[in-house]
């Protein structure tokens, strides 16, 4: 089964839906997953795609609805969580460094945990040296590691290959050349990647 | 049961997809929706929430996503359809007459599929005309009933009902207070107005 990319930035709150059922559809459908943290804030920047900063009404929403669908999916989550992350890039940094250590999943997955549920910004020492300990790496040696020139290049580079894809956001998933952006899209990609094609809407709740 | 109301706006690009379901969602549900026309270009203008001018890459992600959707229902639109509408004041205005008269879902869903499957920009004079008699309405008649002041006024406040409900955005649906956004939370309101929570997505396709 061809692969489908999970282009994703901790630091988007949408994302933390995506992260904590992307073991179970795996579990359930077998389809494989690459995960590839890219820098969406500079993406965002650079197309002047600013959707919430000065925008109160907007910003409520996604709580909202954020906080409605976790509960869907039997989460819990302390609404709202620490927003915007003052550390994102160092935390994309670390998860980029663990992709290639064969953590990066676990971390992910554990730092989303405590921003979304403890309170704890991700890419702060709280949930850096908490999320990392809790996966049983030393937080010592990853930050050394993760500091690297090399690193943040490496970050550049795959957020550059993701803006050429026609990536703009987190969570995207991409597969055979199409773009599918947000949780709400992860069914959408799953279909194209079996059959080019969405099916899943015919089986609708209406 | 208590009705959801579909706040719309004829302009949205999106609103496509709801307005071509609703009846079938309305048969197999017996869930009744308010079709309120608003003015959704005053909201976002007033919240500084401009998700397409001058963001070419995220315009081209809304089409290419619009019509895999549409695909996945069964509708074969002309992407991208003609975008942003010159006169869609008036084609709300009309609406909201219709609503009151009676014929308003007929011609919305008129004035959609020849915007979207004919290319004619909704509100200007083909596709008004042409929708208004293929649903037996004198065109002549309507357009003087709909440039009242009174009309103009009503619009208005059902924007400023909008707004204030936390509507920012079309198509929206409002159940007992609760917002949701999109044609892709449609599934979520119709779990509102029946239980109070989101339901469906224990069912979705991983």
């Amino acid at each position: 089964m061809q692969p489908i990319d999970f282009w994703f930035s901790i630091g988007s709150t949408y994302t933390y839906l995506s992260v904590m059922r992307l073991p179970e559809v795996v579990r359930l459908t077998g389809q494989p997953f690459r995960w590839r943290p890219f820098d969406v804030r500079r993406v965002m920047l650079e197309q002047n795609n600013i959707p919430f900063r000065d925008k109160p009404v907007k910003l409520a929403y996604m709580w909202r609805d954020l906080d409605r669908r976790a509960a869907a999916r039997g989460l819990a989550p302390s609404i709202p969580a620490p927003y915007p992350l003052a550390n994102l890039t160092f935390a994309n940094e670390v998860a980029l460094l663990g992709m290639r250590e064969g953590w990066g999943e676990a971390y992910v997955t554990e730092t989303y945990r405590r921003w979304f549920e403890r309170g704890e910004a991700a890419g702060d020492t709280a949930n850096l040296s908490g999320a990392l300990l809790a996966i049983g790496q030393d937080p010592e040696r990853v930050r050394r590691a993760a500091s690297r020139s090399e690193i943040a290049q490496a970050l550049a580079t795959e957020t550059d290959t993701a803006r050429d894809l026609g990536v703009f956001g987190s969570p995207s998933f991409v597969v055979a050349g199409e773009v599918v952006w947000g949780d709400d899209r992860l069914e959408d990609a799953l279909d194209w990647a079996r059959v080019g094609a969405i099916r899943h809407l015919a089986g609708e709740a209406h």
